[in-house]
């Protein structure tokens, strides 16, 4: 059976308090969708502001192959700004819970359904579709939800959506309620908020329920604990649901493959961080770290993968922390071109686990060290900084001059920046020139919090041809830190030639 | 019903990776999860390490009222590392699809069986409770999976764990699939993994299927995706699982106005973020920003709000930006101590849709700024910044000197500090102690990623008496937006006396 997909990201995702997307990454978002075979989007509130409807205009002024959205209230003005927008349809939010009538809008419920009718005739007048979204359906008295989504329906209405606004329902009523709805002759949307953490389930359960089609946000954003994640809701879909003969039993329009890649991009347009652990998309979805686990995947990914992390594009990673077996951490090592033979491994093994049991997490950077240290491997270092100085203020050029022993040869070389760390790196970068050609690929500082004195973690990556390392420095002084980690990562790129 | 807790924070949390616990924060946890009222905690496991016996050790020692358990493979020296560290009950992991006893083991299922009954019997011969989880339940033949269930109950076991190790079990599936074990005359522990965003959704309907225990981590923690998030279920339970008569189906012992500062805890003492939308204890879980929730939470938080958020020991928030109506703008202004009229209400009203619209997010610092220019009140500022020099690097002492322009009157100080921000901030306090008593609460940077030239985001919290206020700079260099948000804060504590 086919579902289809209203992706609400650029509507209930925008309202995620502290998210906010101008009209440039809306329509890059919009575009993504659409290429991955988003049914229907919903690309604001066309009332919101006048920026809501440039960017509303963008999208639809695109051609894409999506149906474009706007959400109204059970306004004619509301519509208009739609109608202005040129829209495909509109979700017309009627709020339908006594509770909603009452204290929000002061409305009765025959007040109420009067205007959804008014407002659908109205749509459908103008030659948009209607989806009618019955707002707090799920604390709304059954037979006012069936009485105005019939009225509206003869008015016009397309679609109806039944919207768990509070995120209320179980999966086993979930199933329940939207079935209710199934007989009323046109398609059923199941919206479901994550105030439980069940929006994924009770989509799922609303779509064995005989619900076609479902709203959802790419990560989940939206407001509170946020709408179901259209990842989680399609991946499930894709990898759960087979009828007895194995068959899926839901199909939808989404090329799954990119599945990481548009999660990536609403996360960085955004701005919003995703926990290392969110289902499908999250860094640590396909890392393994502990013995067990990583000896299994060695040996066959599907005794800890439920699904291989290429189909959603995602990527496997090996972490290496106390829990690590013996057999994740030669793979590490194998990847880090380091050989080591059984006493070194376990070697290594012994003071990766005491890094851990002192509550440390191991990066590449420090496996690296110890690994150095007990293959006795350390090579002189080509390049030590012996002075590093900087003048900077509000009205002084930030300069910075550096000595350097490089293969014990006296460098000095002196250059200016935009800030004091830039000044500094670009005086070390004059005076490795001619022994190195590095590129800075990313400079990074970790959020620090507490005084001026706090300590100040940076990491940078670097490359040299093809080789890319990482390099980090901790130090209560953001130049010193910068200038050390820089250095450390043009050795370890030189040692490795 | 009573439903039974075991906390596996310690365990499978720990498995996390990049995510590890020394003793002391695993005392910490332990103690905070045992005065939550959880039945069990998974303290870790005891084959692993030195320092993790040490830690299991320092917590079968502090006579909590919680039973504590290690993890245990079928290995008899597994068991001895547990009854050293004096634990109460050891959960045993049997691995049974054929899959982990193919690839993983190279065993027989007869083979495992005889493990599974031999290891039982010792631990049980020891004086420990047993507590037999069969790893990757979910894909084995169910079976084999009863026959080792009963072979291991008829040699001592005191419960069952069938495991979905995978997280592939969906909601329905799920209760069928817990349901099969509650003939076998022991309690049925229920364990479900993340992978699709369905493990409390799987653990609560495990639960309907009569599962009596479950098992889940603070904040969803554990390998991968991550295990059931036990303020989700435990809040789902207490919240959403009525009867008939509108009473409770299920009861813990959990004391849910603690589930908030559990979260924190377990948050900071393992560094791993949450997300702000994460349900329940998430920052946005009770957050509002758009004008229609707003509104209707101003006039009855329950249209928006499924629980009070005081109820997990929460709080609401308003956040401000591009979907705020006029009553949350209001509401928020009126917190701030600044009273508008209507025309100036609407004037920073399209103000902060006109910054939304940018893209841009509005703190309450961007907000006073606005209200002071709707309301001419910007007062003239006290203490300006005229020159400021910084002198640094890995052989000198950090040194600023500053002038200062307070009240028309010239200030120039210098001081040190351990790098060149505390060094400027220093020289800057010296300067205006005589001017006002200023205590500096917070200072934090945002983490950046970029080049060296990256804008950097520096917001300081200062306190005066009383009042507290945050001010924010961005600029590329961290010394000056650092010396410029102080200074900004200053005199904007200094306006308000």
């Amino acid at each position: 059976m086919k579902i289809e997909v209203l992706d609400t990201t650029l509507r209930d995702g925008e309202q995620t308090p502290g998210i906010s997307l101008n009209t440039i990454k809306k329509l890059r978002i919009a575009t993504k969708l659409d290429e991955i075979g988003v049914n229907s989007i919903e690309a604001g509130s066309a009332i919101t502001s006048e920026g809501e409807r440039e960017a509303i205009k963008a999208i639809t002024s695109q051609g894409l192959n999506a149906e474009i959205v706007s959400f109204s209230r059970t306004l004619i003005k509301d519509v208009d700004y739609c109608l202005e927008c040129d829209v495909d349809a509109v979700n017309i939010v009627v709020p339908t819970s006594d509770l909603h009538l009452q204290y929000k809008l002061k409305k009765t419920q025959d007040e109420m359904l009067e205007d959804a009718v008014k407002v659908t005739e109205y749509a459908k007048d103008h030659g948009v579709k209607v989806e009618l979204a019955a707002e707090d359906s799920t604390r709304t008295d059954i037979q006012y939800l069936r009485k105005i989504f019939k009225a509206t329906i003869d008015a016009g209405a397309d679609r109806i959506c039944p919207c768990d606004t509070l995120g209320i329902l179980t999966p086993l009523k979930s199933f329940n309620f939207y079935k209710q709805f199934t007989d009323l002759g046109v398609p059923v949307s199941a919206h479901c908020h994550n105030d439980f953490g069940l929006a994924v389930a009770n989509t799922l359960s609303a779509i064995d329920g005989g619900a076609s089609r479902f709203h959802a946000t790419i990560n989940g954003l939206g407001e509170r604990a946020g709408n179901a994640a259209l990842e989680e809701v399609v991946v499930s879909l894709y990898t759960l649901y087979k009828d007895e003969s194995n068959e899926r039993k839901y199909e939808t329009d989404i090329k799954i493959d990119q599945i990481y890649s548009t999660s990536k991009l609403v996360s960085r347009l955004s701005n919003a961080y995703l926990a290392p652990n969110k289902p499908i998309v999250g860094e640590n979805a396909f890392a393994h770290e502990s013995g067990i686990h990583a000896d299994g995947v060695i040996k066959n990914s599907a005794t800890y993968e439920p699904i291989m992390p290429e189909l959603v594009g995602h990527r496997r990673k090996f972490v290496i922390g106390k829990h690590v077996g013996t057999k994740g951490l030669n793979n590490r090592l194998e990847e880090l071109g380091l050989e080591v033979n059984k006493k070194q491994l376990n070697d290594i093994f012994y003071k990766v686990k005491d890094l851990g049991d002192k509550g440390k997490t191991v990066t590449d950077t420090d496996l690296e060290a110890i690994a150095e240290h007990v293959l006795n491997i350390e090579q002189e270092k080509k390049i030590n900084l012996d002075e590093l100085t900087i003048v900077s203020g509000n009205k002084i050029r930030p300069t910075a001059s550096i000595k350097l022993n490089i293969e014990n040869e006296e460098v000095i070389e002196a250059d200016v920046g935009i800030g004091p760390v830039d000044a500094a790196i670009n005086a070390v970068n004059k005076g490795i020139k001619s022994f190195a050609d590095i590129q800075l690929e990313e400079y990074h500082v970790d959020a620090v919090t507490g005084g001026t004195d706090a300590l100040i973690e940076v990491i940078i990556k670097l490359s040299s041809g093809d080789k890319i390392i990482s390099a980090r420095a901790t130090e209560p002084d953001i130049i010193n830190a910068s200038v050390e980690a820089y250095i450390d990562g043009v050795n370890r790129l030189l040692e490795n030639k």
